[in-house]
């Protein structure tokens, strides 16, 4: 692999404790590391490299999902740590972080391939990017790379602007934006199941499907972020990036053996065809949710409106459920449901595609059966179940065959995206083209809900979100999937709701 | 359900002890007999109704898949039943138990409704036959039925002569024959899964199907049956009846709503379509085996020849392995191998569906996969299985989705069709096209073995075969899946030996 310098801004934050540093040392223990390894993590704070150090110990200790058993292990990743104290908009700062990489380049001869990794606040990009830039921080001598975070922007407008700055210093080929939803090992297997599979691909139509589901409900409210959340949105917050990163995965059709700019291409065709909603069409088929006081596992909580710092006349939308029509060969006809809202009963993050009943036949339900489903689950159980009918005691059932792979051994979303971006595969990265047609596609959505041009419809917390949302899907003759607890019984999903309240 | 009284020929035997009376007891605990129902037992020794009636209770003791727990429900049961003996040549005795049948009816109540079982020895099915015929048995004011054993015949000459025999006593309409394999579950469940699933019935022919793979094997030797099976080999034994029953249960295509007539004229066509083979084909596309000594689960064991009973210099076949083409419109070019035998690894009954690999593309295989798979898992557990690819780790790999349902509360096959025959549903019994059709593909078969025109392979005892049957389909580029110790881990199959030998 190649040698390279992880300058890290953010390296005191939240995320980089959770997430990133856990990540790196996971990659170090499956040895998808390189040999040669430069981690200069940056703060405003003045820590010494030591107190540092220790500060990234305590987060393997507590985050990483393999537990520390060989500390000496440990210690010689931890030693490929360091750290400089940097104020985001001081430029001199800049001229002195580059003296730290290069000392440390000579010193472990390392090629000035450098790779910086922003975990900071989205109104700091622009700034770090072009400081990088003008502070000779980019060698021509190695690559370097941007990573960053969502949020990409708070719509079309601010999205165009800050892509317009970042491309100043940096060329889209060397930014990778973080969608950590395509990090997850099932969200990477939409493309394979139906790439590596004939079975599948025979299938993978509007010619068999009848419609696609995707949820991505939580059962956690707010929690700290209300400030941010409120002017956000679940729209904002999911819906723009993650859901439809899903919507491309799922309904993506490659060619073999694709290349990453294959994904891209295809991935942007989706969006493409995505029919596009006007102002006026957004309260036929965009259903905005908030929810109310009510119960989480026989706990009572609070609404939203109730939430410490929330405006008590709020607006906000804590849920958000939508039809899409992909208008092209594939899916044409096809309706694609997805809903992503807090406050809900479960934790789950799930895609399921409904096929169609056979023709000229009285339908399964009739016979006692129920329509075949594959259901993907994402997070927080990673597994495939299809739903098929056979005969028992001589009547038609529906029986759901499975697979569980046991989560342990999985890597974090976190590990495949930071070892791609080390490794400068951007298939998993959201490209700016995505990130655009997202964004115009979503902006008539948050046109509408900014002039309560639609309803807010509320729901009850521990609920399964609002009403409408059912019917929604009803009108179509469709209900959402394994929302009922039969449903979730026979689906095994009684054990996530423990997990998750264990977590 | 319609009244009956249930004459069993051979009630003294072991099938009746083993199967036929647990079945009875446990449609009665299901509520699946009639109210008003008589069973008279006939045998040639002289038992009373009471040691009749306690042999059966003992039998439900035994070989009951429910505990006995109600002692009244099981008392009440057994009171329905009564024992007369008959010598079956003898037709003053089906005088005789006329008046029994008769007896009981009018002090039960019961109409002239009457089905003869016949469960004993193929060698009195005709005489057994006309005797009920001309001593007035089969009454003008109720319905008659006949049930029989297997085997119909011993080649396809002595099937017609049987059946033209009995055919002098009872129309088509009223032989049920009884072929076990298709009392089985997941047999039964075959025509359900392509009907009932729009997306196998998507998958189910040759557009995506590679070949289809029909597999059951024993693990025991000949057992006390020496004499007989020394005359039968495998051919007769299993492949001409259950073998080719699940080919054609598996290859047929049912309109919706098919009624019992549906399924005996499309599995008629199934039989039509296969090519035949003549005599100087076998050799090329069928498999003779006999065991040699060899060791199961450890322990050493005999090979057929020096099994007692069995001649030192015997050519019969314990092992039969063909390829088979059905030539129609769904399966034309797709191979169905099939192979059964004893004294082989491991005992199961299956059926595997290799699906094709997408055309111009890499293998699977060399890309890290396997082909997708459906398996059907017929004997001793019931499951499906399906193999599809999914990345991990970032690397293609198979791996199994699965169903496995407990066996404990399934109805066995006798169950299933006792019940079918009581209630007058044929569906699930060979009808005589579909056991001549059988004869007919076979005898090219039976003849090469006789005139020893193909040659008798050995395999060991407790492996999975001659090298030959490996051969015939690698030929092909296949192989028969789960063989090896590796499928068989992933599929779970461990289990499934640790069952059968302390079974």
């Amino acid at each position: 692999m190649v040698p390279v310098t992880f300058v890290l801004f953010g390296a005191t934050g939240d995320l980089a404790k959770r997430k990133i540093y856990p990540a790196l040392y996971n990659l170090f223990v499956d040895g998808k590391l390189p040999e040669a390894f430069s981690l200069i993590g940056l703060g405003r704070r003045e820590w010494t490299d030591e107190f540092f150090q220790s500060n990234v110990e305590q987060s393997l200790r507590q985050f990483s999902r393999r537990e520390i058993q060989d500390h000496g292990k440990m210690e010689s990743f931890v030693r490929k740590f360091r750290y400089t104290a940097l104020e985001i908009g001081r430029t001199d700062d800049y001229k002195k972080l580059l003296q730290v990489i290069e000392e440390r380049e000579s010193e472990l001869q390392l090629p000035p391939n450098r790779l910086f990794y922003l975990s900071v606040g989205p109104e700091y990009f622009t700034t770090i990017a072009s400081n990088i830039a003008e502070s000779g921080l980019g060698s021509a001598d190695g690559w370097k790379r941007l990573v960053i975070e969502k949020p990409f922007g708070h719509d079309l407008q601010s999205a165009r602007d800050l892509n317009e700055q970042l491309s100043k210093s940096f060329a889209e080929d060397e930014i990778y934006r973080i969608d950590h939803y395509l990090g997850k090992p099932m969200v990477q297997n939409l493309e394979v199941l139906e790439q590596a599979n004939p079975i599948i691909q025979a299938l993978w139509s509007n010619r068999y499907i009848a419609n696609v589901q995707i949820t991505a409900s939580e059962t956690v409210g707010v929690e700290e972020r209300a400030g941010y959340y409120d002017h956000v949105g679940a729209v904002r917050d999911m819906f723009q990036n993650h859901m439809l990163q899903m919507l491309m995965m799922l309904a993506i059709h490659l060619p073999h053996n694709s290349s990453p700019e294959d994904v891209r291409k295809h991935k942007k065709q989706v969006m493409e065809a995505l029919v596009p909603l006007s102002k006026s069409d957004v309260s036929a088929s965009v259903i905005r949710g908030q929810y109310t006081s009510g119960s989480m596992g026989g706990n009572p909580v609070k609404g939203y409106r109730s939430e410490p710092g929330i405006a008590a006349a709020s607006m906000n939308d804590t849920y958000i459920a939508a039809k899409l029509q992909v208008d092209d060969f594939f899916w044409r006809g096809v309706p694609f449901y997805i809903r992503t809202g807090k406050r809900l009963k479960e934790k789950s993050t799930r895609i399921v595609v409904e096929f169609k009943e056979a023709l000229n036949q009285p339908s399964t339900a009739a016979l006692g059966g129920a329509p075949n489903l594959l259901l993907i689950d994402i997070n927080p159980n990673e597994g495939i179940m299809l739903q098929l009918n056979t005969k028992e005691n001589g009547e038609l059932k529906p029986v759901q065959i499975q697979l569980h792979e046991s989560s342990k051994d999985i890597p974090e979303a976190y590990e495949n995206l930071i070892f791609d971006a080390l490794t400068g595969n951007p298939t998993f990265f959201a490209h700016w083209d995505e990130v655009e047609l997202a964004w115009s596609w979503v902006q008539p959505i948050l046109d509408a809900f900014r002039d309560n041009s639609v309803p807010l419809h509320s729901y009850e917390a521990g609920s399964n979100g609002p009403a409408e949302a059912d019917a929604l899907l009803a009108a179509d003759g469709y209900h959402w999937w394994f929302d009922s607890k039969e449903e979730q019984q026979t689906n095994g999903k009684e054990d996530k709701y423990a997990y998750q309240i264990g977590h």
